[in-house]
């Protein structure tokens, strides 16, 4: 017998195809660029068209249902209520996609209740499709996935995306975090794509990864952190530690508590060197 | 008719196949790791039996042939001649390999007269087979690849290893070009393996990569810079701006010559600031 949720989620998997079937075909074309909030943070054509197809299709099936998605909600994030409310990033990683840099991926999730209960984050350039339901495990093309058991942050690789040093009133934190965390984890990755580096973190093949600043925001955290919870892993706030604020997301996913800890510790300790120098 | 440069080509090949199933078939399992000048230079069983794998069936090819070898030669190289060189690295990406984190590559490169004749770098874990022959192209699994157009660093994406900020005397010089390279390029890139993020500059998905520091060798640069020079981009030594000395790399390799001078000055005006500072 098929559930609510089972529908729910049998629909997200074809329309994450369909959607993604227009990235995979558009990566190699001309794309018509704008800056959103800066050179740091585009959009082409193809966002558009991707989330027009996703949330047509939505409003189809699901007239009652809410949304939240980058380009139609921008920066005017409204309230998440106990509706079903679907969230989409149509492109995650434009910079990736412009540029051909094979990291992007369409991501959609929905919230009941204000919880997350499905999450697909699909990267069709390397055929990766990650997938979450609450309770039922995450998984990678189909095979279930976990999030690594380092315990030691001096063992762990940390993904950091260093181009928010381009923010003016973040970059001193910026290069002092990145100088904290590369010399105390193995090692910094950089994909430029938050959904997809966050689903890396339930794979199990890097440790974590702080993501937070202008431009991150909902639909870039909430399906890959309901990716990370099922598979084991951890998204936290990285000033509290509690759970993230999905409509307020100053992120860390980690592979589990022992390392979210650490960072968020070590974050600290480095943004007050920054506050002391500044004193 | 075959050639001999034919039958070379067609030998490598089946050789980076056969090294890479062992690659591909060890990522999921333990390895047994040793540290070489630090905890950012790991190597484990299967790069010796990788490249045990492809020394042997040289020598039994080819008994007259040298080789540079990332395991076997260690530290103290040998002086590069005319006679035919396979230039070797087993596992390019190490660390990647050990976590899983999927770019990790066999590298096999062959230098005559002192100039390289062929190069492949194969990941086998996203299937991604780079190979070039001196004057006939470079090639992504079969199909012929350029280097980016991009004129502009503000419209570059870099990738950068900021990893070396372990190592104690490069620390303040990686961390001033790391904040510089932000600023000035739309974006920054890790992927922490050399030769795959060469062939990621010769695809025409990322505009420029700096590499040099301990642990960084001719094994590393010397087949990737064939397919990006035979790609139409260019591999120079980050002092001089002529093209690198394989034998002593501390390479810049960039889709074309402006966007490498760019950034020769960048990094150049940013060491200046650090050895200021230290004055």
């Amino acid at each position: 017998m098929t559930s609510v949720q089972d529908e729910y989620y049998e629909f997200a998997v074809e329309l994450a195809r369909d959607a993604a079937k227009v990235l995979k075909n558009s990566i190699g074309s001309l794309k018509i660029m704008k800056e959103k909030q800066g050179d740091w943070d585009l959009v082409t054509q193809y966002d558009t068209k991707i989330e027009e197809i996703i949330l047509g299709q939505i409003k189809i099936k699901y007239p009652r249902h809410k949304f939240i998605a980058e380009e139609s909600t921008g920066q005017n994030l409204p309230e998440l209520t106990n509706d079903p409310t679907w969230i989409v990033d149509p492109i995650d990683g434009t910079t990736n996609f412009i540029h051909g840099f094979p990291h992007t991926c369409v991501v959609i999730g929905l919230a009941m209740e204000k919880d997350m209960v499905l999450g697909i984050v699909y990267n069709p350039i390397l055929e990766q499709f990650f997938s979450a339901r609450k309770g039922k495990g995450a998984f990678l093309n189909g095979e279930r996935i976990k999030t690594s058991a380092v315990q030691d942050i001096s063992k762990a690789l940390i993904c950091f995306e260093p181009g928010f040093i381009k923010v003016d009133y973040l970059r001193e934190y910026m290069v002092e975090r990145i100088e904290t965390i590369a010399r105390k984890a193995q090692g910094i990755r950089t994909l430029g794509v938050a959904a997809i580096t966050l689903c890396y973190v339930a794979l199990g093949v890097v440790e974590a990864y702080p993501i937070e600043g202008p431009g991150i925001s909902t639909w870039d955290i909430a399906a890959a952190s309901l990716i990370i919870s099922e598979a084991g892993g951890v998204v936290v706030d990285r000033v509290t530690g509690e759970k993230v604020n999905l409509m307020k997301p100053r992120a860390i996913g980690a592979c589990n508590q022992k390392i979210a800890k650490e960072l968020i510790r070590i974050l600290r300790d480095a943004d007050a060197r920054v506050d002391a120098r500044k004193k």
